[in-house]
């Protein structure tokens, strides 16, 4: 059955771990296509992945199947899930991985997965990726049901994400990723701020640094220029033109970001 | 339609942005073989992205697409293109990415993407890969004609390539790629520099350090030895054997390579 | 010929290698199924590749084709060889990069590749992976047989696995790898230490460290733990809970790890 299976995990790709899982993924459902998002999530960074896999899963048609592996409780009673929504499917550990999901999408049903016949009869105490969750996966994609996976839940984990506070003066955000180009993405979304930019040019504070206003493309901002955009995902970045903006403002996940209204 | 689209970008692999653009041609055309090139290029490094695209293309099957994203002036009035050859298609900014393309392929025609019809609705600024190139790459792919997507063009950008000048006493080129390995690829070509071989053993002077003769396989050197030798794209190259010529030469790109002929 | 075809090189994902060689494999096999198992394997690590791909190839289902470079000696007279074990093909160079599969597999035959009908009239010395064992490798997986590419061999090269040795008191291991997640890979296998674990709690001596017993799951430790585990391969590893055993402990590749017997 020809479905997509994307992968993301914090496997980076030097140990074959992930070749392994893709290993059993196509000893399944060989007609399936696997798609990578990425596996270069920081260790143990279930923040991370999280957004990542929420800004990515959308850009897939629907029916697409998402297994998501960033797993520091490999091996112990953590739930392993099958999550259905309108458009999608989700199959990976229940620590909040899924947290942006469920903001976004509908759940139809969370499945716990409880069902030995779907995976092999030893299975490794440290790499679930491998043994549960790429068997789930291409069986999912074959059209099994996420029921016969195992049980019902009614309830799953979500991990804290970080809102955006009004204060006397504006707003105050906070930098939630950092990435290649050394971009600082805020949880500042446009829908928030564009009613805002309308009463004028905002002011944006951050490490000591002032923006004023925002631009629509890069190319709008002088080289060397530190700006302020809205991201692909929609939400404010910090950029500098040409350049890191992370490394020039040692700016770190976590950082503030100040708004200040017109 | 089974077609091969490859992609190359300087969007590394850690935020998810490569997969956003596979998810989007799968979701156009499910039946095409999307390929990594490399993600790899340097941030914003359109000469280097050039030179490992002019590269690599022709290993691909006639008829591939590929699919090139190395845009710093993305969201500006840069041209976005699709470019057919005799063998091929390329899907891109105007921004010189593909010169060796232009020296190497006959052009059958430029276009420049204008029809709105092929992406979506609303086009981020600052990811033109997700939400033109990707949708037009996997348009073309379903047999869509390039003319469909825009206007024919009769100019297109191009990079300066930095040619080898002749000297007195020989050639000088320089390091225009640093490889994995640390190999030191230069711009000298087999078809200047095999004429003169014949005459007898060049010699090579870099970074003051000198080089007798050509090897034709690396391990004809000894561990530890400096060689020249041509690379598999036919350019002269440096190679410590065993180790990283960049390191052990401190080396960098643009640095300066002296032949002095027999 | 829907056949799958893995990868494993020391290639790197910057230069554009690899791209090349899927163009070769799919150029000849348009139906084949590429997979990377890892292309970030050390340069000319030898000893690692063969690890990564002895804990891997079996992941993938029957009749894979597993085409494996790390070849610091390409262009001598090093033999380039396709392998046929009951499960697999491998192809490679002849340097003890299959050293885990000759010890895990039965070989059915090994066949030095002669034959230039299969690859492209120029060859270059320095990038076999595209010149002669991607095609190679495309043409098995379109059916031909390993014999058809040259002449059988009746011996080939292994490297050097470290072994445990027996000591009065227990075992003394290694340290064979270290993983993304800096865990410890050691040369200690489940078989061996399986039968001593139901005497009593083992005492391994690393680095000056001690550790007492065997952890079932990584979450028994506690945060900042050393401990000692079963890996998904069945090797004893050293891991420190949420954290890089290999940083903190300055662990490297040859470190000696000691056993005590209860």
């Amino acid at each position: 059955m020809e479905k997509i299976i994307t992968l993301m995990t914090d496997f980076g790709t030097k140990d074959g771990y992930v070749g392994a899982m893709k290993g059993v993924i196509l000893g399944i459902n060989p007609q399936c296509t696997v798609v990578d998002i990425t596996h270069e999530i920081s260790p143990q960074g279930v923040f991370e992945g999280a957004l990542v896999l929420g800004n990515t899963y959308r850009s897939f048609p629907r029916g697409s199947i998402h297994l998501a592996v960033v797993d520091p409780e490999v091996g112990t009673q953590r739930e392993a899930l099958v999550v259905e929504t309108e458009g999608y499917y989700f199959v990976g550990p229940d620590n909040g991985l899924f947290t942006w999901i469920y903001r976004r999408e509908e759940v139809k049903q969370a499945v716990g997965i409880r069902n030995r016949d779907f995976f092999p009869k030893t299975i490794s105490q440290t790499f679930h990726g491998r043994d549960i969750f790429a068997p789930v996966a291409a069986h999912l994609s074959l059209g099994q049901e996420p029921e016969k996976f195992g049980v019902k839940l009614d309830r799953w984990s979500e991990i804290d994400i970080p809102e955006p506070k009004t204060t006397d003066k504006g707003l105050t955000g906070e930098i939630i990723h950092i990435d290649r180009f050394g971009n600082l993405i805020t949880n500042l979304p446009r829908r928030l701020l564009e009613p805002l930019t309308r009463q004028g040019s905002l002011q944006i504070h951050i490490q000591g640094r002032r923006i004023s206003g925002l631009k629509n493309a890069y190319a709008e901002a002088r080289k060397g220029e530190l700006m302020a955009i809205f991201d692909s995902f929609d939400l404010l970045e910090i950029s500098l033109m040409g350049d890191s903006a992370g490394e020039a403002l040692r700016a770190a996940k976590g950082d503030r970001v100040e708004l200040f209204l017109p």
